[in-house]
């Protein structure tokens, strides 16, 4: 069942290692199959060595029932519930704890947008989520760990595909994407854009990029008269 | 003799290579069998390249005399014994020169928790040791380092099972663990949670973590109630 | 049609992967055929994984016009053309996201000679342009980027040979050289004299070279009397 | 013809890559047979990748004179003739432009000790010498800078033995050993410690270390006593 999905879930956490943003067993990535309703994701604490598609945990959207695999889902999977159930234009979700993201999200600031690199990805600022409360935490806390995110793309009327990336405050990043790989693919690059912006800030703390180029540059990859690649 | 050990000491001792926190002859990994009082090290200035269970050492954990191996034993045992006989709980110890945890120590600070990476693993701050004493450091020099971690923790009332790492001033890391390798775990561990850190100072010197979070992740992990990983 | 220089631009473009200065499809490099008129650059988009000779693309220096390939160019051929145009010394070029170069970039700072290594190849600080203005940005994009280097390197009186390296405000490094395969090794100095630089300015911030050293280094490299390497 | 010390040389300028302390044909290491008065040196400005033992060049130690080798030798070959001439103690030196030590030559800046990891293998802060005057400069430059780095440890009393590097201000380290060997793990220990000094002072503008922690871990390694390793 779903052995597409499986192997695209494995291959695409297998993805975080070769890109060197996670250790051990840090860092999941999860795929939708929306017909079915089905979400396939990572299972929890599982070493990425010999990592395989049969692996990979079946859970159902709406409840999280596990339907199929042999281990436990990661413990981060009512979050990434919650965001498929609030964003119906994901496909794919990663969580990682890489070092330049995470640094910006323990801040509590957003990774701004300062050039054309983040502009090619990301239609504005990464927005970092407030902490979450005292009982927010002490139960149902990975749920509301995705509420919150709902809550804080909704409050500043942010689209997820035109800023597929978010901080949870004290956390670390949550990317999104069409599929598992694309979702990968955008933690990749939100890692490097956070690299970036922490060393301009370093140089220069009153560093901007003009609306006009943050436009230009989201528009010629991701508009309705996109020209780069080869569309 | 302590073959199993041997093996499981070396292996650990390679795993410092692995993971870049070691380079040349630096570092060292120990384990103990507290049965037999008897403790296993690294050997001391060997390299690491072809090294082998046999060149690991066998000394007596109440005595440090040497009682199997070709080899002296790392210059740092009696930190490591000294340890051993303070922490029943302790099953493997650690030591590294990784860069930023090296930082902070030489800075003379603690490792602040800051995020959810942190708390995953320890269970409050890092502590730094304050330095040794001209009389301390003249004679037992490696004993009274051990001995100065035992009061830091033992004066701050911290478990080193719940916080399984601690900074010796203007020196580095040690970590534990229940086993050489989860001892070894926890030296990658802090290095990574020591780079976040500094880079969040960077970015905002007056970050923190509120305490319901640094209690709700180490006790999703580590707690009576835990529900990370397969267990 | 014009093999020998296919293999070189494939060839310099893939030496950015192996020095790791750039990530998935990110970067390209181009080289120019002044007698026939013809400029060869990287494919728009495209992986590097499996890239070959035959996938670069052939377009005409005056017009932009493609002329061979099976791919559409690089989005970024016209700023590579108006720099062929304005400088008839260039015979490759790079374009590169390289991090510590793209944080001077997004400062909007010039990288300033601190040291031989950078006096060793960039005979003064690295220029960087002024932001594009809004009308700049919204029509020929890239081609005003390529006619903002050239104003620039005109209005400062720099010669590219002498200084074969710019930043763009915002967005990052456009590196030179009479080869394709130059023009990438100016792109790997100039990531590791930006990150010289930003360290250095890190630990005092009124660091600066002697005219007289950076004449110096400059000209035994490069000067009429040079006597670095096997000349 | 020195069969021996040429492969030694042509070994360590290779180990100077392998342990990413230099890229492309940055960096250069020599070896010298004091009894013979010729010392073997890297070739100017000849790629790492096929380097072999016959591609190093022979020189006399009092007139620089080639005496054997195919290629000319490095551009320093001066600057290392002098510090041999200065300290008959030396037997090998490596000079390389790493990025962190290359920070505080650039900045003017000594490297201080502060920690043991410096204090294992540099008894004291790595001097940076003033810069060369604009006369120094113009003639004779390379063998200037020898003569500047031999001032500059005369004039503070400090033996290449037990302090075996030196920065020169905006330009970069030179390290020295009884082989070349042991200069070019000078030459990687030196950048580490460079990098924990930089962020150490990130951390504190005020870290120090006791002298008498400094003499401990010096000395249990180099002294009279030394207890560290097999010896």
């Amino acid at each position: 069942m779903l052995d597409e999905l499986k192997k695209a879930v494995c291959n695409a956490n297998l993805e975080l290692v070769r890109h060197k943003v996670v250790i051990y067993t840090w860092g999941n990535v999860s795929g939708i199959d929306r017909e079915k309703g089905l979400v396939v994701i990572k299972p929890s604490g599982v070493d990425y060595a010999n990592m395989a598609p049969e692996d990979m945990v079946t859970v159902e959207l709406d409840s999280g029932k596990p339907v199929e695999g042999k281990w436990k889902p990661s413990s981060d999977t009512q979050t990434h519930l919650a965001l498929y159930r609030a964003f119906p234009s994901l496909g794919g979700i990663t969580h990682t704890h890489s070092v330049n993201a995470v640094a910006f999200a323990q801040a509590g600031l957003p990774i701004p947008a300062l050039g054309t690199t983040h502009a090619d990805y990301f239609y504005g600022d990464i927005p970092c989520t407030p902490s979450l409360t005292e009982a927010q935490t002490a139960d149902d806390y990975e749920l509301n760990t995705g509420l919150a995110i709902e809550k804080c793309f909704k409050d500043m009327g942010i689209n997820p595909v035109a800023i597929p990336a978010v901080l949870v405050k004290n956390h670390g990043p949550f990317t999104f994407g069409k599929t598992p790989d694309e979702s990968v693919y955008h933690a990749v690059v939100l890692e490097t854009v956070a690299e970036m912006a922490m060393k301009t800030l370093a140089l220069s703390s009153d560093a901007a990029l003009p609306q006009y180029i943050l436009d230009k540059h989201y528009q010629r990859k991701h508009g309705p008269n996109a020209y780069y690649g080869q569309k």
